[in-house]
């Protein structure tokens, strides 16, 4: 068996050494230098090239280089080929410390503050009282947010695809779930997988539906939002705030409109940042298990895509 | 017996015309368009003039119009007349959500990413892991600020003039426990009452026992901090960022060096904001118990100043 390494847009060298350290007897290949495709049993994968798929006969087990597997056109794959993710505890740590400070940050007004000292502006106003969150998203990671956010005495709901029950969160699902659940939320935090179902579900039809007060934080995927829309509702006034880390295009171009828009606070993609060490103990781990023939970890149910 | 209002700086009407009509049978007169200055026993003070206490031969109570005392000058008071203050509990959770929200912005570098944000500069950095926080002040604020640390997992020690127990604080007292505090900490949060004793603490002596990676967040008064030392620490890079709310003189001139720092998060004094509201209840509240020969409400212990 080897090894095939396809993450694009980063330098990989760093990884490889690592992994082949920690695996001398498999052979580890980068994407195009392999000598032998049909021995690529197990692929670590980010953003790989389409048309790589289809040249890789023996592929048994493709690996997510993070969290979300939208990176990975599923379709491309046979159906007896499996998909893993990373599961890492302090990336969900890092993520409910990231959306209580931004919304914290939302409900103190700390952007309008930044604007006012560059302005040399003093003027005083009281913090915003707004304490009802919306998530959309309770997997891991909503679930999370939404402790850390009750202990701060917050009122957390959140939305499902399908009912999950919770003690101290009201859990809405399917459509008309949403929709009241959007009614009476202050915050609302995206925090869903991307799949076909959920991709631009931040739009003017739900954007429509929030309070004028509200703030729509975004740390799932930029594809969720319709960038437009969400301008359009700053621009009309019908949306006070939005902190956005993740974006359609990443780095996000230098025209875009975010970036000196008064009323987006934005961040670099940074709301959770793996742990290399963490990320390849798990990658190793799993192809052990490949090898041994034993069950592997975090496995993605390639019907709902995470 | 009437009521004087001497609050500079400010516009009393409103407050004026409050308390007139929740204590129709008393006499409020406002600094210096007083008719009879011996009918004044009660004086609601803020920033008065000096020149002011002289010329009340018949004064009983002052009460501040906050919940400091340094803007009246105890000295100038017969030792008989006794000093009120303003005690909110919504202040002391302001003040709570004002520290966790501050600190929470400077670990996870939200002050550098609205820099980076308005020089369109795309830049991800892995937050600050740093947990331990020290306040100088263990009275109802430090106590309330502290208890939300804890619970969001900082690890809080506290300074106070004396020996105080806690469980989940460890308290320092006396010059030899700040010093052992100080060299140990991560953020210094400044919650003192503002005395002879207190001024000027935040000075180079003091700056030079915190770590380089230090954060300083300052809510109680401007001049706590010496403000050179400050700038000079900042700009030594022996000091890693400072959280201001409060200044030696307010509103900032415009030409401080304070308001275009990129290591200083400037806000106008916003931190706790008094609700009117309760603060005429306070205030009227005293003035029956001085009617009525009562005792008072948030009597201050004149030898110490709070």
């Amino acid at each position: 068996m080897s090894v095939l390494v396809a993450i694009t847009g980063r330098d990989n060298t760093k990884l490889m050494a690592q992994l082949q350290a920690r695996l001398p007897a498999i052979r580890i290949e980068e994407w195009p230098d392999c000598l032998n495709v049909e021995d690529i049993d197990f692929v670590l994968a980010w953003n790989a090239p389409e048309s790589m798929w289809a040249q890789l006969p023996n592929l048994k087990v493709v690996s997510s280089f993070g969290a979300g597997v939208d990176s990975i056109d599923l379709k491309q794959l046979a159906e007896h080929i499996d998909v893993v993710r990373i599961v890492d505890d302090q990336l969900a740590e890092d993520m409910a410390e990231y959306v209580l400070t931004h919304i914290l940050a939302q409900k103190l007004r700390l952007n309008e503050y930044f604007i006012k000292q560059a302005q040399q502006c003093w003027k005083p106003k009281r913090a915003h009282s707004h304490k009802n969150v919306g998530i959309l998203g309770f997997g891991e990671l909503g679930k999370k947010c939404a402790q850390k956010l009750v202990e701060n005495s917050f009122n957390v709901s959140a939305w499902a695809q399908s009912y999950k029950s919770s003690t101290n969160v009201h859990v809405y699902y399917g459509d008309q779930g949403l929709d009241e659940m959007l009614t009476h939320i202050d915050y609302l935090v995206c925090l869903l997988p991307l799949t076909n179902a959920t991709r631009g579900i931040i739009n003017k039809k739900l954007l429509e539906k929030l309070s004028p007060h509200a703030v729509v934080i975004n740390v799932a995927r930029g594809q969720h939002v319709v960038e437009q829309d969400l301008l359009t509702a700053l621009n009309n006034e019908s949306l006070r705030a939005a902190t956005l880390d993740v974006f359609d295009q990443e780095p996000l171009k230098n025209d875009h409109p975010y970036w000196q828009h008064p009323k987006i606070t934005l961040t670099p993609h940074c709301a959770a940042l793996s742990d290399l060490n963490s990320v390849i103990n798990q990658i190793v781990e799993n192809i052990e298990c490949l090898n041994e023939g034993s069950k592997l970890n975090n496995l993605v149910d390639r019907t709902k895509g995470y």
